[in-house]
């Protein structure tokens, strides 16, 4: 099948992009970089190395002997994103371009601004260009279980049976985001439900789970290897969980640590995602997967990184610094996803033995961390209205903060082994 | 109180500031004037007569003997925003300054983002302005009670008591919105919602039914008229039954008619939100009102309108042409709208005296309406993705369609009695 993925430069959007091309399907991504620069922005890189594009399409040739199509460029230019679906004429769009951080989002009012407008935009440009030049392609859009919140009872996969006053509807299962980000993917959410709708738009929206990973089958070289992001605003959980034992610093749980959430293996995220592009829906059908493979509360997931550092002799010990999220630190966390097993979804390997490679992936690039390593505490609260003061305070700064308010840049001195754009 | 309004100029923005005016408020009002040209962009006008702004003003101060401040700005401008809340202090905000449209959202692409950036960029500067600059002043938002569409059961004042499995929550109605317009409104709402939890705002939501009506009691003058729009793009359901009525057209209920809706007169609305401003909620507490006064199917309009049409000697046919919405054309529909009747409200005349009203004020601008007879009816569908060369049809222009696809402004030819800015 012809895929197109936006955002093929990212943590998925890369892997995802291998996986596809090892499966024999012809994939043409494209991307604005903005990740990378917004990683420099909180002072932070990726603890792998990543190549320059051409780079990593050059390694593709080479490691897979498959080609990769790029365009570079951004969702917010409608014109771009017309041209690229009309000349890409693809059977499905695996729609990835979108700011995917919740602490970025929280920073102040022109982060959670730029969140929500970029996100909206993107997919709303992304949507009349498959209405105008791909009206048979397949959307599949990554939304986030975390658009649901922690209702006190078992989460459907999108839609329910409601009941009101001795009366029944099958409706949209109630939204209840905890960030700014979060709210762009319930827009979203909305947004293509309602294309569906009207356009006859064929859907699947990806409610994904936290994904923890460096790998995937297809990462057979270090120059294929997908970014790792660590830092407060850009790293997921558990991917910091190691980093910290790593770096010698305590494991840090926000809280109570009794958040419980939807965990997903990269190398699984990537299986789903392809089921969801070799199953399409019908024309104007809407379909809504819970895509995660397990359910952990930040704690569990804590005690198993500490067991699993043990074996590569270090010893980290747990400590819970007060959480900088709004959200409920104890609750029920029962959310269904039959419909990923029902295509045959299956587990790779164990939490576990994922998390071995990870330490061995990280302890590979530990002088990377170790470059960093102030990035990795919170300091971006969620009830404060600016944070930014706290990220410049905490950035090794090479100028001081002009007189504008921006956030200057961070210290430009390249580390010898960071090879990033 | 101190009370600020964002889009004064508006339609519900201006009887509101002489509403609270005359009961003795502080009222303060900012408007960047975009519907004025919008309205122009469609190649229509008010019907009523609009003055510029500073005649509005001293209208004010003649015949209410009180004093509007006024701040010209955009909402999309941060620093304006926050400039404005700063130097107001108000005790409450009722935001107004929203793209209203639902049609004009599904013109095309561009239309579509413009309406959810703008609107749910003004949303989220306006808490962060009241966070920074206000903590404890009380947001009434405009919210539309199309944000909930037309379920099959009735529908509770923005929460319910969920149960799935077995297990139950209290949590936010589903939303179903049927324009890209109306869920801009769905993610105001959301944004509020989580503003109220991690900021502390206290807000109140309003689910705003349909408006319909000329009058407020204190438009006592022509000079202290509101603007009424009739035009497929910004008008709204009765007002644009009574405009085909007086132009001697047949009255337009789209499709079946079976159409149902929560309808409000605009002096009712004037009062509920009046209600709301001297009834705030508590910090932290987010409230939604279902704000209509009774539901009515378009049908049912379309016969009353008729039958006082007859009072006025008009002898209107009602025809049925095929609807331009994706909507349930008969469909069950029974909201609750509690929380208002609890704080005593009552309407304040019959819906028909009311239309007596409208009939008499049209009537009177009955020249201006002729001037525009051409828009009245539907031209955008919604299920086209690009609606602009229909506009440009339609519209007497003055230049050919330039190069660019751009919509070319409308006739500049200003009709006589057309004293807007």
């Amino acid at each position: 099948m012809k895929v197109l993925i936006t955002g093929v430069d990212g943590y998925s959007g890369w892997p995802l992009a291998l996986h596809l091309l090892a499966r024999g399907h012809d994939v043409a991504g494209l991307d604005n970089f903005v990740t990378r620069k917004r990683v420099r922005e909180v002072g932070s890189h990726s603890a792998t190395p990543v190549l320059p594009f051409p780079k990593r399409q050059a390694a593709i040739e080479k490691h897979l002997g498959k080609t990769l199509r790029f365009y570079k460029g951004d969702m917010t230019d409608y014109d771009f994103v017309k041209f690229v679906v009309e000349r890409e004429a693809p059977d499905s769009v695996v729609h990835l371009a979108e700011q995917r951080s919740a602490p970025y989002s929280m920073i102040d009012v022109h982060h959670a601004v730029a969140t929500q407008v970029e996100n909206v935009t993107g997919t709303l440009h992304l949507i009349y260009a498959l209405r105008e030049a791909a009206p048979r392609a397949h959307l599949v859009k990554m939304g986030t279980m975390g658009e649901y919140g922690t209702p006190n009872m078992e989460i459907p996969e999108g839609f329910f049976e409601a009941e009101f006053r001795g009366r029944k509807d099958r409706l949209p299962f109630p939204r209840q985001a905890g960030s700014w980000y979060h709210w762009s993917k319930v827009f979203d959410s909305g947004d293509v439900m309602f294309a569906c709708k009207i356009f006859g738009l064929k859907a699947t929206d990806v409610m994904q789970g936290v994904i923890y990973g460096t790998r995937t089958p297809e990462i057979t070289d270090p120059a294929l290897l997908t970014r790792f992001d660590f830092d407060e605003t850009w790293g997921t959980a558990l991917n910091r969980f190691v980093v910290e034992a790593v770096l010698g610093l305590p494991i840090t749980p926000y809280g109570h640590g009794g958040q419980t959430r939807g965990f997903i293996a990269l190398e699984d995220s990537m299986q789903s995602l392809r089921l969801a592009v070799e199953h399409p829906p019908a024309a104007g059908e809407y379909r809504v997967w819970n895509q995660f493979d397990a359910a952990y509360s930040v704690n569990e997931l804590a005690e198993l990184t500490k067991k699993v550092a043990e074996e590569f002799d270090l010893h980290p010990t747990i400590e819970h610094p007060p959480d900088p999220r709004v959200e409920a630190e104890q609750h029920y966390y029962q959310p269904i996803h039959d419909n990923l097993l029902a295509l045959g979804y299956q587990r790779t390997r164990t939490l576990e033995d994922n998390l071995r490679e990870i330490f061995r992936d990280l302890i590979r690039y530990r002088r990377r961390l170790e470059a960093r390593r102030h990035v990795v505490m919170p300091t971006v609260n969620w009830r404060d209205a600016d944070n930014r003061g706290k990220l410049v305070e905490r950035i090794p700064v090479a100028h001081p903060p002009t007189s504008s308010g921006e956030v200057p840049p961070p210290s430009e001195t390249p580390a010898p082994e960071r090879p990033e754009v």
